[in-house]
C-alpha cells in the first residue's frame, strides 16, 4: 500500500503530450518535487523553452532521447502523463525500452502494470532497474463502515465540480498553508501523482469497487492522530464515469470540511461534451447532501482555478464566484492557500 | 463477461448458515430457478423442513454431506451465501472438496476466486469439474460517457434504502409482469445471484472502481434495442461501504425511472448499526438529485418488503408508505409486483 519513491534525478517522460492536458502528472511532479527532477523526456517538444508549454516553470532542459539526456545521469524516467483508460501510449514504449536498457527504473501511474508487460520485466530485469506500477494497491479487501468519522484529526477533503480542476493542488496548498500556520497537518494522496509526490498513499480508482471506501479508512487511519488533514479529492459527484470513486471518497473519510474545487469557464465535464456541469451552488448542495446520512462536513469554500487568465480577469472571476455562492473563494496558486484555510479553521474551531 | 451456467441438478451449499441473512443468494435460486436444484447442503438443518428456515418454500431436502444427497446425481454446487467480504466460509470447504473429488462443478459469486486456490482447482482438474467464478469480470475497462441514455429500450433501475432489501428480486417481478403485459422486457443481471439466475451479467462490484460505471453501460448495450429493461439495483446511496458501486449504477445506466425498494421496519444500514438510514422522502430525492445532473429519471413507485409480516400489518405497512412518499406502493412478493408496473408505464408514457 505505501510506495516509497527513492529517485532523486527523475526525467518526466510525456512524449507528444507536454502541454495537453494529459500531462498533468508532469506539471504537478514539476511544481511539486522540481528538486528531484533533471528534466523531460519527449521528441516533439524537445528543444523548446519548458514554460511555453507549462506556464510558471522554468530551466526545466526538454530532452529527444535519452542519450541526449545521458549527461544528466538521471536515475528513473517517471510517465507524466494521466491518459483516459489509463494505457501506455504507443510512442512511448521506446523511451521505457530504452530506459531500462541503460539501467534506469521506471515510476508509472498508469492502469496498466508495466510490471506485467514481459518485454520491459524482463529488460528490468537484466540490468538492474525497477518498475514502480504506483496505482496497484495491493491486497485491498476492506469494507467501509464509517470508521473516519472517529479519527482525532479533523478532515478536510478537496472536493471538484470537474476531474482535472485542481483538487490535489488544493489539497497540498491547503498543507503547506497550514504547516506554516503551526498546525500539525498531513496530506492524503489518493491518486497517482499524490503518492509520487508524497512518497506514500493509495491510488483508489485502481481498487475493486467494494473496497474503495474501506481503503479510504485505511489511508486516513495513517494519519488519525494528526491535528488536521487535507484529503485529495478524485473526480466528479456529476462525472458518469467517475462519480462513484469521488462518493466512496466522501463516504470513506466522511470529512468535517470540504473546500470546493472549480476550473473557471468549465463548461461541460472535460471531453464528455454531452455531459454539461451543474451549477456551483447545485454541486455544492449535492456534495453536503450526499454526505449528511452519515456526517454534517459542509463546503466552506471555493478553491478557484484561474490558470492561463489574466491577473484582472482572474480577480474577477474569483469574485464572482464568491458572490454567487456566498463563500471565501481564492485561487491557491495565484493568490496563495491562506483564506481557505481560514474558512476552514473558522468552521473547524481550530 | 458472460457467465453461462448449464447445470440442472443443483445442491445449494449454505453450511451453517440457512435462513440467515447471509444466505439472501440461496433463497433467491430457490425462488427463481427451483426446476434445476435438486436439495441444499447444510449439516446443521440437514433433515428439517425447508420451510422453517425459508418461508414460502417447500419440498427441497436438505443434506448434511454429498455422500447422502448422491442419489438425486447432482451435477454442481452453488455456493448459496454472500459474505461481508466475499471469502469462503471456512465450514464450507470440505463439501467443496468432496464435491470436486465426486467429479461435480462448483458456481460461486464469492470475491475471492475459487479457481485461483490450487487444492480447488487441481481437484476440478483431475476429476472434470469446472469451478465457475460468475463475480469475476473478465477484462473491463472502459470508462462511461452517459451513453446509455441513447438505448431505444426504456431504462428502469430499482435503487434500495439499504443493501438486501429486495432490489433484485423487485427487478425480476417487474421483468415477469412486464413480460406477462405483452412487453419485449428485459432483466439486466448486476450481481452474482441475478447471473446465476439469468445466465448472463456482470458482478459490477468486482470492477476495478474507475470502470464501473462504463461496465454497466455495456450491460445496458445488449438489450438496447428492446423496449424496456429493468435493471437489477446494487447497495444504497447512504451506505458508507457500497454508495460508490450505487452512484456508478445510477450514473451509468441513466434510468428514465427508478422503483424503490425498502424493508419494513430497517432502521440501520444491515449490521453497520452507527449508520442510521435516512427517511425514505429524503432518500428518494436524493436519488434523483444525484442523477439529475446527467438524466431527469424518477422515482415513480415503492415497492416494500413486509416478509415475515401478518398479512393485515403487512398491509398497514405498505399503505403508510404511499402516504408518506405520495408514490404508489406494493410488496411485488405478496401482491404482484403489477402496481408497480403500472407507476413505471405510466410515468414513460408505455
Amino acid at each position: 500500500m505505501i510506495h516509497a519513491l527513492p529517485y532523486r534525478r527523475m526525467l518526466i517522460l510525456t512524449e507528444g503530450l507536454l502541454g495537453t492536458f494529459s500531462s498533468k502528472t508532469g506539471t504537478s511532479m514539476l511544481r511539486y518535487r522540481r528538486q528531484d527532477i533533471v528534466g523531460v523526456l519527449d521528441s516533439v517538444s524537445a528543444g523548446t523553452d519548458i514554460q511555453a508549454s507549462c506556464p510558471g516553470i522554468r530551466d526545466v532542459p526538454i530532452f529527444a532521447d535519452l542519450a541526449e539526456a545521458e549527461p544528466l545521469r538521471p536515475d528513473a524516467v517517471l510517465i507524466g502523463v494521466a491518459p483516459v483508460g489509463g494505457e501506455l501510449p504507443p510512442a512511448m514504449r521506446r523511451h521505457l525500452v530504452e530506459a531500462l536498457r541503460r539501467g534506469l527504473s521506471i515510476v508509472s501511474g498508469l492502469h496498466q502494470p508495466l510490471g506485467a508487460d514481459p518485454e520491459l520485466a524482463d529488460l528490468a530485469r537484466m540490468h538492474g532497474g525497477r518498475i514502480h506500477d504506483v496505482r496497484q494497491p495491493g491486497p485491498i479487501d476492506r469494507v467501509a463502515r464509517g470508521l473516519a468519522r472517529r479519527t482525532r484529526a479533523r478532515r478536510v477533503l478537496t472536493v471538484g465540480t470537474d476531474c482535472a480542476v485542481g483538487k490535489m493542488v488544493t489539497a497540498l496548498e491547503l498543507r503547506r498553508a497550514a504547516v506554516a500556520a503551526g498546525l500539525d497537518a498531513a496530506f492524503v494522496a489518493t491518486g497517482q501523482t499524490g503518492i509520487m509526490i508524497e512518497g506514500w498513499g493509495l491510488a483508489i480508482d485502481h481498487v475493486l469497487a467494494d473496497f474503495v471506501a474501506g481503503a479510504v479508512e485505511q489511508l486516513v487511519e495513517q494519519v488519525a492522530d494528526r491535528q488536521i488533514m487535507f484529503v485529495e479529492g478524485q473526480g466528479s459527484i456529476g462525472h458518469p464515469g467517475y462519480s462513484g470513486v469521488t462518493l466512496s471518497l466522501l463516504h470513506g473519510c466522511c470529512p468535517d470540511a470540504m473546500v470546493m474545487v472549480h476550473h473557471v469557464g468549465r463548461q461541460c465535464h472535460s471531453r464528455w461534451e454531452d455531459c454539461p456541469l451543474a451549477p456551483l451552488p447545485v454541486q455544492i448542495e449535492l456534495y453536503e447532501r450526499v454526505l449528511a446520512p452519515l456526517h454534517p462536513g459542509k463546503v466552506v469554500a471555493v478553491a478557484v482555478n484561474t490558470v492561463g487568465m489574466p491577473e484582472d480577469q482572474a480577480s474577477a472571476a474569483v469574485r464572482a464566484i464568491a458572490a454567487e455562492t456566498g463563500l471565501p473563494a481564492a485561487d491557491p496558486v495565484r493568490q496563495g492557500a491562506e483564506p481557505l484555510l481560514e474558512a476552514v479553521r473558522r468552521h473547524l474551531g481550530i
